[in-house]
């Protein structure tokens, strides 16, 4: 009995020999892509709330189901309806010229006649923060900060604030707008757009972006003493609650199908672009994963649930409404991990699990080294949507892409399908499938997670 | 007396150490790009018939005036006037999309409630020539040539005419509407603009460009086989004649005052970018060619010719003028040169002389080859605006620049400033410096040129 028993749990989990064969079998596939380049070219622009969202929560659920997956489903989010309208800008003084602008995400709109004024210009968030009211009194605030391009991204999170908060800190001091530098590693005249957020206390001021060309622009009229004037005209609106979904797709679980390895990417995007690197190519590799293990025959330990989470991009709507839904059973919640950083090669794997399953874990990247990726920290954040996760104790993992030229596209309409490298995205694809299999296997205990730094 | 007459020849001819003094002086001023800097952000884009328009002619006298030319005057041009007005479009069938378009220059406008019709693609120009009216009538006709990259340019020469034919082709047969894949090597979700032209007989279509991604998707619906049909809503605007000029700056000659070299550049640009790299670069490159020379009291043998020709983007109509007005005295040309190409390094030195003179060419050419450029061909251009001169045995000669990605944002809303390298325009400036002084006092004959190949 004791002999049959080993060999039961034996067969369940991958050998060597499968892993490896999944792995190549990743490597040789284009799927990811495939589904990428049906999302982006049958559906495009998915912003929450619109007609294409809908379509998409319906195109995910018969992809996967086509894929074999065993249980699809979907979830309800309720969701806040945001639409852009129109964006216009120029300097109207010293020198007029039209700039390339955008509305952040949840802006409102300037009156109809438009908000001219003086800028005054800040180089961070925290300066705003630290400025008096005399300085912004009546202006338009400008925020300059530069994104530095890195592997990692990490330049993003140095200087989003600008963007986030950029509204709340300038309309305190009496701003009339807030105009950022985009928030973006490139130089081209895309303005990036992005998430923006109000105070329930604090005046709605109007908040843009330009595009870097635009903001050198406006430095040089500056750097010549003079005082610059813009006017802005935009004019989105909100349009009250909607209804989005989380779509979901297992792979049923062949000894604990009650335990989930989590696999999420969002379905939502911005409405600029077709939304291929952001996050077009994050569903394209975790339904891919999914599927090339169904089709293995190689049946996963536990449960592999891949989430398409909703509304991502207006402030992860639908990674709350997952909490929410999935209270109960987050103690059942193995791992989780998205992919939302593109589509590029995958270059270090780093965890976010107890000190004693480590070794457990260095099995895992043993298995990832062939495709060319390091063992990372275990300080993993997991992905935006499964940001909360680790709050309830869910370990968490990153499987990390090099994201050196995310940010030239991110959140503006130059992100497009053509920006995806096909062959990084099986390398990518392949340390997915590879993690998932081996994931599913781990009986090592991973809790409690080690506490944020 | 024979002695002192070979004394005053030499004391015209500048010495090899003040060539090299003259070369060193270039490499070490950032004037052009300053100029460059200067045009772009105090006046920004220059389509012919603006206030930048005039705004640039009032700018181009003042900076040579303020540089020291011994002789600034402008000469009327009398030019067509365009306006861009606004260009959507949207994939309406079978997955609705909107695409990024810009109106090509010269078009006409679309009816208020916009052109609707199935597309029917072609490779290029030469297959819609070959066409049946059956196969395009009532259609939008899309072209979609690809443009190489080379450091010459010579992709966009072999494409363009889907460009500058496409309506004309596409109405003799019955089609609604030209769009064509952007003429350009980029993979960015901007549209390319340029001119385009209609025949008298000929019905007027509207003609369009698209974005390079938006081509690729595109051809990823066709591929499915399904019917693709666009929307367009254009409203370009003729708005009859109007006035510019061709702006000229010259340093007097020292012996032969009356003959001429001729460094040009167009003070024109398109519209929805600044103009940087076209055609502002090439007015900074021949600004400070004739400006360094001047100040460093180095007189030229014959005339140092600055001409910043209006309206080229429209169709030549400055160069045209500059034809009719100096008839008289273009066999007093001894070169013609233009710098239209952006502001890369200088890598070849083409001429089109007489081969009796290209032993005086090469003494040029290894003047130049210190800065990394070698002899090329006899068989030069010169470049657009002086491309009409070789008609009139004027020499002409090309300092060729690497222009690599000059198509990647040629006539786009990306062709700003920051696209300009300063390290590259130094070296680019002492090349057209270099030639400017020894082509003044080149005393072989350079005529008859040989024949067009
Ligand atoms: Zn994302
Ligand atoms: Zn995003
Ligand atoms: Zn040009
Ligand atoms: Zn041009």
């Amino acid at each position: 009995l004791t002999f049959s028993a080993t060999t039961f749990a034996t067969q369940q989990n991958p050998t060597p020999a499968q892993v490896k064969a999944l792995q190549q079998q990743a490597l040789n596939s284009d799927l990811s892509y495939q589904l990428v380049e049906s999302l982006t070219v049958e559906i495009g622009p998915r912003l929450p709330g619109t007609v294409a969202d809908i379509k998409t929560v319906e195109w995910s659920e018969k992809q996967l189901k086509r894929l074999g997956f065993d249980k699809v489903y979907r979830e309800p989010v309720t969701i806040p309806v945001w639409k852009r309208g129109d964006a216009k800008a120029s300097i109207t003084a010293p020198f007029p010229q039209n700039i390339v602008v955008t509305a952040l995400g949840g802006s409102v709109a300037t009156p109809k006649e438009g908000i001219e004024a003086e800028i005054v210009r800040f180089d961070s968030i925290e300066q705003v923060e630290q400025a008096s009211a005399a300085e912004i009194e009546g202006k338009i605030v400008f925020i300059d900060p530069i994104t530095e391009r890195h592997r990692t991204g990490k330049g993003y999170g140095k200087v989003v604030g600008a963007r986030s908060k950029g509204a709340v800190e300038s309309a305190k001091k009496g701003a009339v707008a807030v105009v950022i530098r985009s928030i973006g590693t490139d130089s081209d005249r895309f303005a990036h757009t992005g998430m923006m957020r109000y105070a329930d206390d604090v005046v709605r001021i109007p908040a843009a972006a330009m595009s870097v060309p635009d903001a050198e622009l406006v430095n040089a009229m500056l750097k010549r003493d003079l005082p610059v004037k813009i006017k802005l005209h935009m004019t989105p609106a909100h349009k009250g609650e909607g209804t989005s979904y989380n779509v979901i797709g297992e792979i049923t679980g062949s000894q604990y199908p009650d335990e989930i390895v989590l696999l999420g990417a969002h379905h939502d995007s911005w409405d600029e672009g077709t939304g291929a690197l952001d996050d077009g190519a994050g569903m394209g590799i975790v339904m891919a994963t999914g599927a090339i293990i169904k089709k293995s025959g190689i049946q996963p330990k536990r449960t592999l649930r891949v989430v398409l989470y909703a509304a991502e991009e207006i402030g992860l709507i639908g990674a709350k409404a997952y909490v929410e839904a999935h209270k109960a059973e987050l103690d059942k919640h193995k791992f989780a991990l998205e992919s939302d950083f593109g589509a590029g090669y995958i270059w270090r794997f780093d965890t976010r699990v107890n000190d004693s399953a480590l070794p457990a874990m260095q099995k895992i990247a043993d298995a990832l080294a062939p495709l060319g990726i390091e063992r990372g920290h275990n300080e993993a954040s997991g992905g935006p949507d499964v940001s909360m996760l680790p709050n309830y104790g869910v370990p968490v993992v990153s499987l990390q892409q090099d994201g050196s030229d995310y940010f030239d596209y991110h959140h503006t309409p130059n992100d497009t399908l053509d920006k995806i490298d096909p062959v990084k995205m099986k390398q990518n694809t392949a340390a997915w499938v590879t993690f998932a299999i081996l994931a599913a296997a781990v009986d090592t205990p991973l809790r409690p997670i080690p506490p944020k730094e």
